[in-house]
């Protein structure tokens, strides 16, 4: 098996998955449905920050939440307790979610009643990353105990960003992050991200992360 | 590009891949050395544990470290401090480390004088726990802020595994990880393999791991 061979095998699934995001997020953007596409490494605080949001936003909007797994429905029956449509991808060992997954999953949600799609893709700071969803927007989520020097070990996650959530903020007691630190070695991968610190568990910081969702809807013409 | 054609290149690699493992595997044990290949999420605990390792079976044996990371040279760096020769695998965005990568970096450690070689593989749950290294045996380290669910969420990585590690039980009194819990999920995939529970940070619980690495150096004749 030749390198080259294998980098063009790559180059042409990337290119056909880019096409596709391309077209679920202009349908999307036509429907009047917001897409948004969670990351964060196992335990960072997906599922936690999807049930924060539909908390806060559930009364003004229609959420829908599609989440994918190696091989469990864990995360979507904690997200089917509150009453919210939840569509689990099972990826079958598959360590990231493509724009084919996302798109078979959105058939199982009637778009024309669902104001915000939130994708909550497989739990990894690496592969996620390199594929296309066809969310509107990528958030990672970097919980302090990981550590402040991800950033520097995980660059591409961070430069593909368009929002930066530290979760977890009620450990920096106990865990040795540096949130100064942290920012600057976010700022030059992504000088343009937002910085939002928060805690999923005591509710902490989470107005503004709320407040950029909102900000994120209006630019698709709703209101929350 | 039909899935059929993709299922037999993934074959193909991870047969090569398996092959050069073996013949790793075998090269090692001949000259006496032992390979061990660390797995877990961002932060999870890798580096800390490596220097738990060096720092008590240092004196006895000589130790070597293979590092990958996708573009630093953050953990290589903290390793070069305490003495110990550290390799470099960059992998370029990589998402985990192959037995080829690990082939190539064992030509910079003089086998002749190392006991033990830790590989450090890339932070992640979920690709490393698919491909051989050519290690005598797989350790995942999972870290408490991680949570209990996660056996059923990243099986696989649960399955390969010849000795689980729960790290940051000093996490313990603010994160709600059930102990108990964890242990019965491990158990199905995984009856065989130890775990340890343990604080890298305040050196709790690391005792049992030392045995349990001095018992795995005596299957290569090595005494530590």
């Amino acid at each position: 098996m030749s390198g080259v061979k294998l980098i063009k095998i790559k180059e042409e699934i990337l290119a056909d998955n880019r096409g596709l995001a391309d077209k679920t997020r202009k349908r999307l953007a036509d429907s009047g449905t917001l897409m948004l596409n969670l990351m964060a490494s196992p335990g960072g605080g997906k599922t936690s920050l999807i049930l924060q949001t539909i908390a806060r936003l559930g009364d003004a909007i229609r959420i829908g939440v599609i989440e994918a797994d190696l091989d469990s429905t864990v995360d979507s029956d904690k997200i089917a307790t509150v009453g919210v449509p939840a569509v689990q991808i099972e990826t079958g060992g598959f360590c990231h979610v493509d724009a084919a997954m996302v798109d078979r999953a959105l058939e199982s949600l009637d778009l024309e009643r669902i104001d915000l799609v939130i994708v909550e893709n497989v739990g990894n700071l690496v592969c996620p990353a390199q594929s296309d969803t066809g969310a509107h927007a990528n958030v990672v989520i970097l919980s302090v105990p990981e550590g402040d020097d991800k950033p520097l070990k995980y660059p591409t996650m961070f430069t593909v960003a368009h929002a930066v959530v530290v979760n977890k903020i009620d450990y920096t007691e106990i865990a040795d992050f540096d949130r100064a630190a942290f920012r600057e070695r976010v700022a030059p991968l992504n000088p343009d991200a937002p910085v939002f610190e928060l805690s999923c568990t005591t509710g902490a910081g989470v107005d503004p992360w709320i407040a950029w969702v909102q900000g994120r809807l209006h630019t698709i013409g709703k209101r929350a």
